[in-house]
């Protein structure tokens, strides 16, 4: 086995060139490479399963998955049938089609909080018509969220040039941290409308964390003892940890979800689903958008999920998930380099202990990654990973040879850690 | 030729007793027929050229082409071959494709203002990230646009629940009023980020109205004199009046422009240009989205736009469009009806005279309407509809026997006008 060096670059660094002539800063939002080490594409030109190939002709076994959207592998023939099926009918009509119905009753049937669905095109499509929702509901204001979560990116969610006017009546708590919820709900002082969580906290540039079952249970008890509405964020989540929403495994039912990326295996979509208690109030909302009720997203995430079912997709993330992580940690143990491996498997994170994550001090994380994508294995240094299910016992095996390279070259670099 | 009756409803009704179980009020958004007379689907089952079908096997010729983003036709062959090319390769990754560099270098070509673009979903981004790029440029937080004007979805265009917070720092003025314009310019006092304007007044439930010269070159002049940014929101006009920007034939450029709609004939894509003075700016927000970077939709941008440019597509929907707009007028005189079409022909809109449509008491209007669309002709009673590039002299041969039927059936109902 090679390891796919040499790595060539030559048509990426072209069109980089020709897209820092017509688009802003070359690149921009999460794709930009610009804050990557060396080795990462700016540009990919295929998929096939579980890997990933960039305009160079690079191949990768693609543990990003295009930062969550691909949960069944690129290209994955049921999905490809659906949306192919609709493709040939038309896409974007003056109305739905019938398949916004089949894909809110398959929602609703794997869903156990969820009496209703509804649909858009981004996450932050998603998250922000939940908070509206809630606000309708409640007749109150105040959106409590997590310090440094990320939960969508317009001015709502990341307040900015206009000042606090674009985040206004928002509290933050701590994840994981019951007594911080406590003491925002309480300084919201009977005007909570929300509280908004993500399933773990996956913020980027930190060390995942799962949570705990005193703040998963204690979140759910301050919204009924508040009366505010509990929003799962379960955009970079969902459909990766349990079908039926990431608490289902808890017993705890938010009110409102909000999905995207792995609804539809790379197909645009985005979604809330929401508890009856919610309906009136979600349909008294308007907010809309000219392809949210397009048909081939849809027929994709209705086969995603069905697929996903069918074949225990994230059986299938966990048990490669876990080979992967066995594999890391022993490698990483017999380099003398203390890591943290943090997240669920199916989105795992490796970062190096002697690194300063939170200071963004993260040498041996960058050269660990640099040297693996240049060897066809595609992490990222700051934020999680996303497995697939098309993932395979024969991918970590071929992933492990490379990143036994890799670590090689942050010991040799760095030394051992004592 | 039949005029298309008895027209078939069953399968749509039974789809909208199941969408009321899981869909809030049974349908959202601009897509809900809950306002719309007896006669119109709610649910589409495919299309091609200017044709769609609903569920129960009625025929349309289709004036609404999804609100918009139909601008080829249903199902263009050239869009379609383009958008499965890039799909058998993969649409979703973890970085963009070459598609968008091709995208934004034939945006750049076509549009005079345009140095860079960028891209997103809806044409809610799209606004959305103007005014933000807007703010980020001058260091200014106002925000003027016309009194009534649709410019987008979220709480920044819709401020609601959480109270006038949400549209903190916005001024209003009256479309085609440049007094109104510069009494709100002097109102922000040295606080005017940003103009936004739409290339006419298209506000649903209104007579149309094109821009005034004294406006168009008004509103750029006012913009120089104080700094602020020049937004032209061509979300539901771009690509249907002139393939350079909506008021390229005036000569005036905007400092950013926003699509959506029709850039992809369907397919979900959203875009800003600017001009030079704004790169900074552009590249220094902050703004993304899962599916933003994906490339089918990018690769049927590029082939929407240049078939367009190819078969001068505009040129057809305004040889079509006075058609259609000297047939109805013929009609309606003979039917001693008195109607106002207004806007350009390539997106006309009908209104009765002894209806009152600003109050919203339209009787002749929904008449008409319902018994178009009942008799396979697609319009609407209160918004704009859209022609296409598809749609042909023999299409609107057609539509004329079914108008004059509805026209008929107005006449007798409400009588003919003094």
């Amino acid at each position: 086995m090679t390891t796919n060096l040499p790595h060539r670059t030559e048509r990426d660094e072209a069109l980089r060139e020709r897209a820092q002539r017509v688009i802003p800063k070359g690149m921009y939002g999460h794709q930009s490479v610009a804050r990557l080490p060396e080795g990462y594409p700016q540009f990919f030109s295929h998929g096939e399963g579980s890997h990933v190939w960039d305009v160079d002709g690079n191949e990768y076994i693609d543990y990003m998955c295009a930062y969550g959207p691909i949960v069944l592998g690129h290209r994955h023939p049921a999905v490809e049938r659906a949306a192919a099926a609709q493709q040939a009918r038309g896409d974007t009509f003056t109305g739905p089609t019938e398949r916004i119905v089949e894909l809110a009753e398959q929602l609703v049937a794997i869903t156990p909080h969820a009496d209703w669905a509804w649909f858009a095109k981004n996450g932050t499509d998603a998250t922000t018509y939940a908070v509206t929702v809630a606000r309708v509901h409640t007749g109150r204001r105040v959106l409590m969220r997590a310090a440094g979560a990320y939960h969508g990116a317009s001015p709502l969610w990341m307040p900015g040039p206009a000042g606090p006017e674009d985040g206004a009546y928002q509290l933050s708590y701590r994840y994981n941290d019951l007594e911080s919820v406590r003491a925002a709900a309480a300084e919201a002082n009977g005007d909570l409308a929300a509280i908004i969580v993500s399933p773990f906290r996956h913020d980027a540039g930190h060390v995942q964390e799962l949570p705990t079952l005193e703040f998963v249970h204690g979140v759910r008890d301050i919204c009924d003892a508040t009366g505010a509405v509990l929003i799962l964020d379960d955009v970079r989540a969902g459909f990766r940890l349990d079908l039926g929403g990431s608490w289902a495994p808890f017993g705890v039912k938010p009110d409102l979800a909000a999905y995207s990326k792995a609804i539809a295996n790379g197909y645009a979509l985005a979604g809330v689903t929401g508890g009856a208690q919610l309906h009136d109030a979600a349909g008294s909302v308007f907010a809309t958008g000219s392809f949210w009720f397009s048909g081939v997203a849809m027929a994709a995430a209705t086969a995603t999920i069905a697929t996903m079912e069918e074949t225990d997709g994230i059986g299938q993330m966990e048990r490669v998930g876990t080979l992967l992580r066995e594999g890391l940690a022993g490698q990483a143990r017999a380099h003398g380099l203390r890591v943290t491996q943090s997240g669920p498997v199916q989105m795992p994170f490796l970062s190096f202990d002697s690194d300063d994550l939170e200071a963004r001090d993260i040498p041996r994380a960058l050269r660990f990654t640099s040297e693996a994508v240049k060897r066809g294995v595609y992490f990222h240094p700051t934020h999680n990973w996303f497995l697939s299910a098309a993932h395979t016992a024969e991918d970590v095996e071929r992933t492990l040879v490379m990143t036994d390279a890799a670590f090689a070259a942050v010991r040799d670099t760095f030394g051992a850690d004592a």
